[in-house]
């Protein structure tokens, strides 16, 4: 279905009808600069992942800032940002089904679209695809850098694979994808910092194996929120691929900093608001807020200001708080912030941002690529 | 967004674009069948729980089997039910806040509508929605069965919630919501017939007690796929609120029998399809199915008729699948199925059904109410 939007300009925060997913503006544009600023002197460029926001509103706004494109997972988010007006597109993932790959040849004639690769009978798709369509596909090679899921090992085995996508007339060498998911939420700094090291190496080997062939390597790409400074400053690492630092969530401001504090770099930006719907016993309310509204596979929220209440569970629409007998009980109606524990996830079930500021909503943006999934 | 379905009637299973929620419909139909058989000489009706299917079409072919109507969570699927056609929606849960409740109220010109409440502040706002609308709004009291969710207890305090409704001009008492969802996992059969019987003896004794003071109680509403035996056969319970017989998932289907044995009353009917999106490395395969196409907040899914190939972790996108040396390794671009650990929310991540017989695609159906929170 097509949800109505739950709010209107203008509106209180306390007007907002719920579950909604509303943005704090003012801390939503302070991540933004914050990541432009951060990275300004170091020889890469963000190219923000919109697994994340799935909004070409967004995007936008991180390419006004500097970001050279954007990463999406799948084909129907990359046909959403294009359709909004995003020129340059990375789907930092495997395609497979030449339905897909028929999708995505021909949406490289309205964006310069890349694809990733890690297998020989997926470059040949590919190439077929881009052969039907009459386009010339840009093809990275993704290895496995460190967190065991797709892409193959860096070295020889990669160099082999890039050697394939520079031979086929239909393709481009695009470059290499080193994203170490794993390491994102590694929580001692020293451990990232490692795991960093260890996938940056692997790249630098292979980037060097690659030039002996006599294939550049236009894009080395990879980071997250939680490592995108060790990329940014491993010398091998071109493009950054971090998505949450707009927004931030739990899990990640659970990673500590070199003082063993959390990190603090970027500030909650996006809540989940919800509306108390029982409050029948005492110690105890019901939100409105279950897994149908917010994602719990990185741990459960936290309410937002209110360190004594918390929230202890979830069913498929109702999230249980608890308090002590001390804290002023939460009222039956009464609106209540959440920060997800997990942000991607959690925007993927909302159809609509709320974009506040100084109490009142500011604008209403499509969450776009809200459930795509082809 | 909405997406395009997957498929098109008359395809072969394994021509279906991925990630795919696919329904085995001679399953599905064994298990409405065996359901209405089940309780045919029983004392209680089924009022399926639309929050498993969100679905009109599967509604309808529910009450051609004598359910007596739908129980939903929300609103917004009251609507999506009373607009396909569902003349009878019990609201079972609490509703708050006056957009929604004048959008209940409206709703009750086309349907039969009734909503449940806990609180005599809620009580007041139903009754003030129900006259604004110039219509006659049923509501049931919910009572704590022993989830300790929403609800009072059973006894005085539901008493004087249902004297509260019975006195308003605008409202009627519609019975009491007695669902204890804890109990539906417990997986021991003594378990979940303790647990019911006690929630049962609550029910009698309000019931009773409700008769003495000249109120008649129409319907006592409750159980699940785990207990709903014991709810009728309890000999108070009169309206049976199972949703996910229709389906199964991996978590219903950890329950244990009296012969200590996996239950094996429903089959698995519901799916979801993946393909196999990269083959890089040995032992692994990895799923287009991740969190965002298949819900794991009760257990990661199971792979059908694979138990030598495990589904090990999801991240947003991607499922892992381990294997060992002896295995025939899945193949990229290869199709499986998985079984999902919670049927209701992976439900919810989907657009689309697609019904398969004898390995051919037979028929789309719209999961109308996905994403339907408010």
């Amino acid at each position: 279905m097509l949800q109505p939007p739950p709010a209107h300009p203008g509106m209180r925060e306390d007007e907002i009808d719920t579950p909604a997913l509303v943005i704090d503006l003012d801390a939503f544009e302070y991540n933004l600069d914050t990541m432009a600023a951060m990275i300004a002197d170091k020889p890469v460029k963000l190219r923000a992942h919109a697994k994340t926001h799935k909004s070409p509103v967004i995007a936008l706004q991180q390419m006004a800032r500097g970001a050279v494109g954007q990463c999406v997972q799948k084909v129907a988010e990359a046909e959403i940002l294009a359709w909004g007006g995003v020129p340059d597109i990375l789907v930092s993932n495997e395609v497979v089904g030449a339905l897909k790959l028929a999708r995505l040849a021909a949406l490289s004639k309205i964006a310069r679209v890349a694809v990733c690769a890690d297998d020989a009978p997926q470059i040949a798709a590919i190439a077929a695809a881009a052969e039907n369509a009459g386009v010339r596909l840009s093809v990275l090679v993704e290895i496995d850098a460190g967190g065991k899921r797709c892409g193959v090992n860096s070295g020889p085995d990669a160099v082999a694979l890039a050697q394939l996508i520079a031979a086929s007339p239909h393709l481009r060498f695009g470059g290499l994808q080193a994203y170490h998911g794993s390491a994102q939420h590694l929580r001692q700094p020293a451990q990232r910092a490692a795991a960093i090291a260890s996938a940056a190496e692997g790249c630098r080997r292979t980037v060097e194996q690659l030039r002996q062939v006599g294939l550049d390597c236009p894009i080395v790409g990879g980071a997250g929120t939680g490592t995108f400074m060790h990329e940014a400053t491993s010398g091998v690492y071109t493009e950054l691929q971090a998505g949450s630092y707009c927004f931030m969530d739990a899990d990640y401001a659970a990673n500590l900093d070199d003082a063993g504090k959390p990190v603090s770099t970027f500030r909650h930006a996006l809540f989940v608001l919800g509306t108390v719907m029982s409050a029948a016993r005492p110690g105890v309310a019901v939100l409105d807020i279950g897994h149908k509204a917010v994602a719990v596979d990185c741990g459960l929220p936290l309410v937002w200001q209110r360190p004594d209440v918390r929230y202890v569970g979830a069913s498929d629409e109702h999230g249980t708080l608890n308090f002590g007998p001390e804290t002023a009980a939460p009222k039956l109606g009464e609106k209540l912030r959440l920060v997800p524990g997990h942000c991607d996830p959690t925007v993927d079930r909302h159809e609509w941002y709320v974009g506040v500021r100084n109490g009142r909503v500011e604008c209403l943006w499509p969450v776009a690529a809200h459930g795509a999934m082809f």
